[in-house]
């Protein structure tokens, strides 16, 4: 199948070719029998809910006798806390509760067990929560913290990795020796036997700064215990069962007390997959305070008090050999870790995949650390450090091929890997569209003629100082899940109605990917029902079954297989019980049009909803329901983080075109193509956001997008000050899908939640490079940033040679001391 | 087992003498082993959350957006509506909908068809619905409501059903031709054979007025569109499957688009299991404002526009031969239905059971007709039309007796059932504690002495004016559900967690009556887990299994037997699987204390937890749930009303002893003896609490609650005038519990909900005869009621001789037509 976009940015004009599977026009179509929904353009089902604001976000909803929360700040980086007097904010009418770290067990928590709800004797940055209070309004909560007396010796903060490794550095925090917080060390293969062979070495360094999620929908949490002690959360987690384990954990509650309602959640990309200080806050106040409390940030508080990407200052070695085969590639990275310990630590798990295995790379190795400072600390967000390794490898490969006059395309076609690899960590690659991505997206962005006709050769404009370049960058991201937990799994519940009408229950959370009209469609196929005839309950851990959460682009895959291995179930049941009503054979009835058909007379005979309601109230009285638990078959990592972690991989390959003012320095991108393999295209409309969507935060993350960490202060809390990509600014993005139709995958579709972010920059900096001749090796690729690496390397808009390659890492040793690795704890510990 | 209450109406008094179990102080022991809970004084589980105000009623609850609405009612009871002028209405700044009949479809509704949500052409009662507004606040929508002019023809009222029925009278509704709206006609034997063989007949008539159920909680209602057309509502519904289907035709949606969520329920009784206008009303507000509205009633509008009791003048005429056997039964039933039809009409479904089948009656026959009037109407109560059958019969019994010059009780005993009778209308009586209620009733209450000492010919106090009277009735209701519907049926889902802890989803609704608690004892003790570890959820309709709703006393028997069925499959599995993982047979292990246990050696070798986490964590991959549906044993009756309707049947026995004022007429109970053939007693305070409620109930319907209905109007909206019995006024209560075990029943249960409010006021009324001499045979008994009954005997404080027993029903005919029976319609209807 072959959907292409085309050049408009306006959806009604991408029209998709299709060369297999129903028109594109004929959504009127869907809902009916087997296969009508699947790989057409499927609406989303919860699109007219969002549309019309009838969604409820947590803004939205009050709950009986409820209080609001507020949180006060250290906004310093680093101090130590001489005292805190809250005795007037208790005093304020109105005021409920006031705590501070006195009044509430200071349970560590977070991936390196460093941070608490609120905190006792320092702060360790800017956002660290030093006061709460639940009052009556939100004024009033704002005007006790403002009546708050704190008396703060600030400490000289440490700002970057390199310093806090120095010897005799300050330790930040007790738990982390000489500050380094992990450490990981992973080798396949032997690099000096990779050197040997090489006849090209190249060694580049990446520093890659803080950027966050912007999800439209700030954070929020209502909390409330019920008279027995249970605790009600509307949360915003993307993996409600195990956040109420590590809550329960924080509050000192069995996690099954914890009953989670998950409100329509304004955008996740990974910011909700931890526990953050506001959220066992708002559970200490609603417990104090014996009333609901409810705890919304503001925008200035989501940028200052939310996770980031790790940044990450990266060293890549790589080799080639005459034939231009990879032969070896040597990657160090340091993480500047913040003042505390997230899930961003552990993004070194993701890097390792993409250093080790995409290309073929007979010996490589791995060996990164991250190191407490008084900055921002990092969280998971989509990619989860592939963006960051990605931009590495690529650019790095990009760089290779170039000192030795191939072309780009051509270099990574020689290179990839093909179905039946496995690769040097274990990782089986059952399905792999790889060579096919890469063929596709040089056709579709016609790259041979761009690469020759454009370039710092040829100069464009009345007085030539603009440049056209074009790069490319591929990916390989987990398809299937990642067992980083006991189970990888996810229940399902599906029942049918008197009405034929479908429940479909899922321990799968939606947090805007479009899971629930995805695993609509696949039910609907089975059943041969309408997918408006479905209702999906995906939000509600009482009524859900177990998920390990939404993360690892896992969803559509391992859901999906849920959803479908309970839809075969209801299937069988059905067409069992049929055919004895009937007195026809189960083979010779099928089930389409929300009835029992007759195959071989093509003709509907039973009506479904008649058909449940037979078995209801007839002799065998029983309702229509399964319960169904999907594992995948993928192992746990050992502790050499070998192990075939995911059953499924997806790759992807981008193109990016962009237009440089050489004076300016303004990068303007005219297209990207992104091509992925996808197993198959389950929604043709879910998979083209996923892909818009993803290019847009990679485009943000090259061009634009910028935390601006001055002295450990965020220094553009604001959407005026950090610029995302916005719609007026997106370049056209076309796109195809390969179909490899994966043997695990749900109708042979693999995940591709994270991918279209992830080799988005490392294209724009290789197309940047072609444009100008100048690599660039930090981002975002604003102006300045064009200009100073223009300026570098002497070009100016009167160049027509590039200069030639040289390593982009200084001379000096990477500061990065090998040490044991933290592997084994790691896995122990998220398991 | 004999629980018996004390004296003393203090709770703490009420020691309970327990023959088998364990011994009531230890309530610290319940939660552990099977047999732990089931049979104990087990408190309620929800009951912390209602002390401490925690739940939520429909009046906490808030949605987002949501408006106000409020009701325009007649305040006539008939008249022609002229013209409606909503225009002021709407312009009222802050009213986003105004209604009246032209706006809404006009589906009727209600077991007659003859209800719409607003009235179009005619007044038919007091209540009518005729404008509906809605708005930003409740304040605003009565304003708005104050602004509607409407122009009524008022038309002469018909206010009694004899009228109604006579020929040429004004046809109320056009649906009902000469104002029958129902008739029931029921014959079992041939009664004149009866009266050949009688040595006595007595014929009695007793006038029976409305009262009405007095839900603490008043009624109230929000419903929301989302934007699929999907209907959300907070619903006080009892029986919310039905309850989407009736409320689905009266607005056009499917019932599967109605998605119900119940509010905790401030009191149920039967008013809950009907549709009332209200209700469609809220729903077309939504739909017409475009956001969710509320409904709630004050207190007035709650006496004014809800259902009562159905009131009656019940004509019965029975005999008696020289041994004391009764030889037949006759009675006709006559029924003001009010202005509409709603479940009321349908009671004498249940009267008949009484009439037929209350003692060994050779012959019965039943008419029954309900008649429009412009009176208020009538719905379902707790009872269900057997209080008002129950007075007849066991009134008229007693003054046969009396005639007959036999001890009442010992007349009971030689006329009971016993085990394995066959009722004439076709009800098995597999389990049948009748005698042993009336002996034990008789013992408890010191009956023989009491008849002897007390009555009208020892007066007591300073001059005589005071006479104590002790008087007895019986009842049989359904014990196991009724067959009314096509199931009777009740779905459970059953699951345990990681920690061992159950969620047990039912579908039947907790509306007070404890079922939560019931439910998860019998599955605690199935389980061998905690009580306390078991969550329930009973309240919405898009997690719970199916059921057929709240009536009949059915919860504890038929959700009873689904939970039980439900955690014996989950025994089964945890058994089978621990047995695998231990390697010792399953018959060698047993659930207790939360984990699997060794019989041999009685000691824990698994964790319940453990077990489960293996079970999802090992290669098994699976969860701990199963999901079932029960359907008892019973059928429906056919079109002659005959058939097995309950899979079981409750039989009860009370003595009321009071004091009667012979100069004031004023009534004291000075204590009621209710005994209980339960078949088992699952929980003692439970059970406890539905029997002092019951007798409440009961007591009031006898002495002191009435709606004075005037005109048409009801005079006393308010608890200032409608007397309620309230707690200084209760008279202690003593029980006793008949423990037959019955063959069907969870763990030997029958059902308890209804059965204690049936009886009271006919053992009221007999013993204020045994006081004075004088049968009354209109309720309630209020003073003047009682002095007029006094005087019409020609009673006074001197009189020492009562005088003798005469028909208590005037000579004339009883007009009621004997035609052809609706009953296969009835059952077609409900079906």
């Amino acid at each position: 199948m072959q959907p292409v976009l085309g050049e408009g940015s306006d959806l009604s004009e991408k029209t998709i070719n299709t060369s297999i599977g129903p028109p594109a026009s004929a959504t009127e179509n869907w809902g009916f029998a087997n296969g009508g929904n699947i790989g057409t353009r499927i609406p989303k089902l919860d699109g007219p809910q969002r549309i019309s604001g009838k969604v409820s976000y947590v803004q939205d909803i009050t709950r009986p006798r409820m209080l609001h929360g507020a949180i006060l700040r250290a906004g310093v980086p680093s101090a130590r806390i001489v005292s805190i007097d809250v005795s007037a904010a208790k005093l304020l009418p109105g005021v409920h509760a006031v705590l501070t770290a006195e009044d509430i067990p200071l349970v560590p928590f977070g991936h390196g067990r460093d941070n608490t709800a609120l905190k006792q004797d320092f702060v360790r940055c800017e956002r660290d929560e030093l006061v709460a209070v639940a009052a009556e309004d939100e004024v009033t909560a704002r005007k006790a913290l403002a009546l708050v007396k704190i008396e703060l010796e600030e400490i000289e903060p440490i700002l970057d990795p390199f310093s806090a490794l120095e010897p005799g550095a300050r330790q930040i925090h007790p738990l982390h020796d000489g500050n380094l917080v992990l450490n990981f060390d992973w080798s396949g293969g032997d690099i000096s036997a990779g050197e040997a062979v090489s006849s090209l070495v190249l060694e580049d360094e990446y520093h890659l700064t803080w950027v966050t999620h912007c999800c439209l929908g700030v954070s929020g949490i209502i909390a409330e215990f019920d008279a027995r002690g249970d605790l009600l959360l509307h949360s915003l987690t993307q993996v409600p069962f195990l956040y109420r384990r590590d809550l329960g954990h924080i509050v000192g509650l069995a996690p099954e007390c914890i009953h989670i309602v998950q409100p329509t959640i304004g955008g996740g990309f990974g910011s909700k997959l931890d526990i953050y200080p506001y959220e066992p806050i708002a559970v200490f106040l609603a417990k104090a305070a014996g009333r609901p409390v409810r705890i919304l940030f503001n925008r200035e508080e989501e940028f200052i008090a939310s996770p980031t990407r790790q940044p990450t200052v990266a060293r890549i070695r790589a080799g080639m050999d005459d034939e231009g085969a990879l032969t070896f590639r040597e990657a160090r990275f340091l993480h500047d870790n913040g003042g505390a310990t997230s899930w961003g630590a552990t993004t070194p798990f993701v890097m390792m995949q993409t250093i080790s295995s995409l290309y073929r790379v007979p010996h490589a190795s791995f060996h990164t650390q991250a190191v407490s400072t008084n900055n921002p600390y990092a969280g998971s967000f989509r990619g989860y450090g592939n963006l960051q390794a990605t931009l590495a490898v690529e650019t790095n490969l990009d760089r290779l091929a170039a000192m030795a006059a191939r072309d780009p395309l051509e270099v990574r076609l020689a290179n990839a890997q093909q179905a039946g690899d496995i690769s040097s960590q274990g990782m089986v690659f059952r399905s792999c569209g790889f060579k096919e991505c890469l063929r596709r997206a040089g056709e579709l962005s016609s790259w041979e003629g761009k690469r020759k006709e454009w370039g710092l050769a040829n100069p464009i404009g009345a007085s030539g100082e603009l440049r056209r370049g074009i790069g490319i960058a591929s990916l390989l991201h987990v398809g299937g899940g990642a067992k980083i937990y006991r189970s990888d799994g996810c229940g399902t519940r599906l029942s049918i109605d008197h009405a034929g009408k479908v429940h479909l229950c899922s321990g799968s959370t939606e947090i805007g990917q479009g899971s629930e009209t995805v695993l609509a469609a696949l039910v609907a196929d089975e059943l041969g029902v309408k997918i408006t005839d479905i209702r999906v309950t995906n939000d509600d851990t009482r009524q859900t079954p177990w998920d390990v959460g939404v993360h690892a682009s896992r969803t559509s895959f391992i859901a999906g297989n849920s959803a479908l291995k309970a839809a075969r179930q209801v299937r069988t049941q059905l067409l069992t019980a049929a055919s004895e009503i009937v007195g026809l054979p189960p083979e010779q009835l099928t089930l389409r049009e929300g009835g029992i058909w007759d195959i071989r007379t093509d003709s509907a005979i039973l009506d479904l909803g008649k058909l449940v309601r037979e078995l209801h109230f007839s002799g065998q009285h029983q309702l229509v329901e399964v319960q169904v638990f999907y594992e995948p078959p993928s192992d746990y990592q050992d502790e050499r983080f070998h192990g075939d972690v995911s059953a499924s991989y997806a790759w992807g390959v981008q193109v990016v075109e962009v237009e440089v003012d050489m004076q300016t320095g303004v990068i303007q991108p005219l297209r990207v193509t992104s091509v992925h393999d996808v197993g198959r295209v389950l929604n043709q409309l879910g998979i083209m956001g996923q892909v818009e969507g993803g290019v847009a935060m990679g485009l943000g993350y090259g061009l634009t997008e910028e935390m601006l960490v001055r002295g450990g202060i965020l220094a553009n809390p604001t959407f005026r000050d950090y610029h995302l990509i916005t719609a007026p600014e997106m370049p056209p993005v076309q796109m195809d899908f390969i179909e490899t139709d994966d043997p695990e995958g749900p109708r042979g579709a693999k995940g591709i939640g994270e991918a279209p972010a992830i080799p988005t920059a490392a294209a724009l900096v290789n197309a940047v490079a072609h444009a100008t001749g100048a690599w660039i090796n930090r981002l975002p690729l604003k102006p300045e940033t064009v200009l100073a690496a223009l300026s570098a390397e002497g070009i100016d808009s009167s160049t027509l040679v590039p200069p030639p390659i040289r390593n982009l890492a200084p001379e000096k040793e990477f500061p990065l001391p090998v040490t044991p690795s933290d592997g084994a704890e790691f896995i122990s510990e998220v398991m």
